[in-house]
């Protein structure tokens, strides 16, 4: 196992052998260990002092359904606290068939601003590591710089890239990936890391596998069983299906009913559209125009789930892969918008940005609040986006975020907490992914530790620490193996496959709650990195005003107790 | 002793007998006492939870030289932790002698933006208090506001009132006050306090002390012995002459001289325009222009140092008053403007506007970094102005001050800790200086521990650590008081003249160390605050970039330890 330290200041590129105290970490788990060993809590996250990581989870590699997920991490310019994004596609699989357990980026030419010659590509592959120069895609949306790329470089290679917002510097861009049929949409998208990657005056990176195998497994045979066991349960679960014919969009009705459908800026948790932008809505427009719609795909290969979508215009074209619940509810429902062509095509708009489309969603709602925008004007959010492409102040301001947007315009109702939106589950009335939102040291992040699906009155707030607890200890642990958050409706059923694919793939001796102990543990790390950067619990909250303002229909506001939230991590 | 309390949602005003636990302190302790005894230490600075508290010091209303000051709190929303602000002027003076200890505002109207209705006027006098509308001075800048106000309560009354800025919830706006010859211009500048007064709906608040007396003392003779000492301390220290006849732009040269005026956006320490916004080429201007201009001027009644200025542009028009160092080290050499017409012509608009100079000063420098403005380009500075006044989204981030103009365009060298911009005593060669800046609980504030007249070598950092405690520990006392910070040249030669004249004026047995002790145990209430918001060492910093970047003419970066840093509030 390798790692890769390339100095962008210097240019240095360093292969290493991944340090013993590091080798049994992956993903988010080994993001935040080297982050605690390696950057300075308190440095300024778009400064030469930051680190912009790549991990892939322990079990990437394999084509193991929905666990090639990459990490990415660093230092967040968005919550100021420690980040770690994952997407799908390829970029997991190729950097651990390459033997690369991390790639850490280090320094930066300049403390802000690039020359359009400033822009370098890294390029990695079995036969070494080199930056090179590419003023030619600067600027370029992340769909144009891809193609440029994959011309370049060959299509069978993965790409991690920034659109110009992250070269803009942004706090809510991201990082794209490609999909398994080389389209730039798996992003990782949360907290500012395309800044970051900006700030280190890198536009891409290429993995080029050409010539690696998998990795070594220690007993295939073993892997094998543990991987047929993991495939059937997977398949054979409900929520398989359901996400395989409707997608994330399936979400919208269940959260509709629930009262926490965000709508019109989180101002209420039913939407008298949501059946438009139904995920059944969904699935019967796109089998209906054919073409290029497509209700059902997988994002990376071997995927058995398939969630992942592609949206066509119904002549032919397509518009946006995937369209994803989070952002039907934050660009739908949130601005009063009940269209799905309408949020399809601000999607593209936002995927080529190279944006969180949760972040700036919930920026546009900010901005209806303001008054800058009519909820419901699909048109008027299109122009806002559009200032973010010319780089206007305005632009400038909702590219940030949610939070920037309402601090800069003087909303104070603003979903977020430590500055990072909140995702398409009103905390109001889905209360244990609240408890999330408010104690993750990510920030607002369903993916954090979704109570969603718990069998439970999620407006009664006594249940709800401990719902999130659990929750988010199997996330960071799914998050360490690379695994995509709807594997775990495979393992849930089958707690021994974890370990059985552990030991299989490394021969190490595994402690059979051992998704349980990697989670608590990179909890544990990211906490201290927070703690260590000034976090403290008056930072585990959610926004004032939920805890006053009250939800429609069930009139409900945020009542989860201080001391539960204080309590979540002490397990 | 009253306390006024004002609720803005429900319109009810209460007189009350001061609290037994508050009635031994004032001014700036006994806001902070009122913050922790009232408000919740994580709310939304603009949001109903906060209060806006008006304090005059202890010593305030007899008209002791330098010592009739109004300090003004609240939880900041540019800090996000406790403020206090202070200014000369004669609201301090009317409220005491309305008997008049703590003005406290309580909850607003809406969360958030008012119609021009919803506006109102507070008046209080001996009579009671009343709310009164004022559509009519919604959107008015200061002077137009304040001038229509003495026409409609009489021109003998005091006036706290916000401009646009503060109307707009801008952060770095401030609360203006009258001088003695009424005009507004002692603004309690700093960090954004006249957006709690907007947030609450309130555009002025009109003291009208008419048939009141000063405040009793208990014994009078004793008060005038002391006040005897005192005054002609004061009037026998050179830096008091220094002062009188250059005001506090005397400080110009000097700084530039220890190479720490703050130059084009904090590059560099020294300015080859020093001499011509120096305080003496301002003295001799404006005795040359005679007419509106005055070199000395006394913002407050019965102050022996008159460091206060009337600038004219020659031809009989007044242009300012006064004309800071503060203001132009910012708005001056900090933009590459050797020219004081222009720094005073931007000086009116940004007081009109109701704006902290410093804070406004600090975000165009880093405007001018991020290609918005060429320096000394003065013009473009007051087009930038303007949009502030035009609430563009671009004026909305400028008056948010500096912190968040760095944010929004990405620049990182910005001068700034917790959120509030540096003054003009660059921190690199002004040491101690800068460790009051990095810990003071009020944020970047010279005026909370200056360290520049002490006798030491300012680049050496092992001494700066002593030298900013004893400086933070004496101003948090004189702001306790409402004495001026000048006022210590008086009382600093006869330590005895505090505890004679609080003794005198209310019969309190008070330690032969009463400053020292208010002043700790001000910042520990201050300190205490904070960490209940969310505050910990790690805020306590100068910005990384000032570590690592050096500034000439002396290459020196700020290289206090950080155990020095953490030790400062050891005593």
């Amino acid at each position: 196992m390798l790692i890769w330290r390339v100095n962008l200041e210097n240019g240095k590129l360093q292969r290493e052998k991944i340090p013993e105290a590091w080798s049994r970490l992956g993903g988010r788990g080994l993001l935040a260990r080297i982050m605690l060993d390696e950057v300075p809590p308190r440095c300024e996250p778009l400064g030469p002092l930051n680190r912009l990581l790549f991990s892939p989870g322990l079990l990437v590699g394999h084509m193991l359904s929905s666990c090639d997920r990459i990490s990415v991490g660093g230092k967040s310019p968005l919550t100021g606290g420690i980040k770690e994004a994952n997407a799908g596609g390829t970029t997991g699989l190729q950097m651990a068939c390459l033997g690369i357990r991390a790639l850490v980026l280090e320094d930066q030419v300049a403390a802000s601003g690039h020359a359009k010659t400033d822009w370098r590509v890294l390029h990695v592959s079995a036969g070494g590591a080199r930056l090179e120069p590419c003023a030619d895609l600067a600027g370029l949306g992340v769909a144009e710089a891809a193609d440029k790329l994959l011309r370049r470089y060959g299509d069978k290679v993965a790409l991690a890239l920034i659109g110009p917002a992250g070269e803009m510097g942004l706090w809510a861009a991201g990082i794209q990936n490609l999909d398994k049929d080389r389209t730039p949409s798996r992003i990782a998208a949360r907290g500012g890391l395309g800044a970051v990657m900006g700030s280190k005056g890198l536009k891409a990176i290429v993995f080029d596998a050409a010539g690696c195998g998998k990795p070594p497994i220690a007993d295939p045979d073993a892997f094998k069983e543990a991987q047929k066991i993991f495939s059937r349960n997977l398949v054979d679960h409900p929520q398989t299906g359901l996400y395989r014919d409707y997608g994330t969009a399936a979400m919208a009705l269940t959260c509709n009913a629930l009262g926490g459908l965000p709508t019109r800026a989180f101002s209420s948790g039913r939407f008298e559209g949501a059946e438009a932008i139904s995920g059944e809505h969904l699935r019967e427009e796109l089998l209906a125009r054919g073409g290029a719609s497509n209700p059902t795909h997988a994002c990376m290969p071997g995927c058995a789930i398939r969630c992942s979508n592609h949206f066509g215009d119904g002549e032919g074209r397509s518009v946006v892969t995937p369209l994803e619940y989070e952002t039907i509810g934050l660009m739908g429902s949130n601005l009063g918008i009940a269209d799905l062509d309408t949020i399809a095509r601000m999607n593209a708009v936002v995927n080529d940005l190279g944006l969180d489309t949760i972040d700036l969603g919930a920026a546009l709602g900010v901005a209806c609040r303001a008054g800058l925008m009519a909820f419901g004007d699909g048109e008027r959010a299109l122009q806002l986006l559009d200032e973010i492409r010319r780089g206007t102040p305005l632009g400038r301001v909702l590219g940030h975020g949610a939070a920037m947007t309402g601090k800069v315009l003087g909303v104070l109702q603003v979903p977020v907490v430590k500055g990072q939106a909140m995702s398409a589950y009103e905390p109001r009335a889905i209360k244990g992914t609240g408890v999330t939102y408010a104690t993750s040291p990510q920030g607002a992040d369903h993916t954090a530790g979704n109570t969603v699906r718990a069998k439970c009155d999620h407006l009664d707030p006594s249940v709800q620490a401990a719902l999130s607890r659990a929750a988010q200890i199997s996330m960071a642990g799914y998050d360490t193996l690379g695994a995509c958050i709807f594997a775990g409706f495979g393992f849930a059923v089958a707690p021994e496959v974890v370990p059985a694919l552990l030991h299989a793939r490394y021969g190490w001796d595994v402690l059979p709650d051992i998704l349980q102990a990697l989670g608590k543990e990179t909890l544990a790390m990211e906490r201290e990195f927070n703690k260590r950067a000034g976090f403290t619990p008056a930072h585990d909250r959610l926004p004032e005003w939920m805890t006053r303002e009250q939800l429609p229909p069930h009139n409900s506001v945020f009542d989860v107790s201080e001391d539960d939230l204080d309590g979540v991590f002490d397990w």
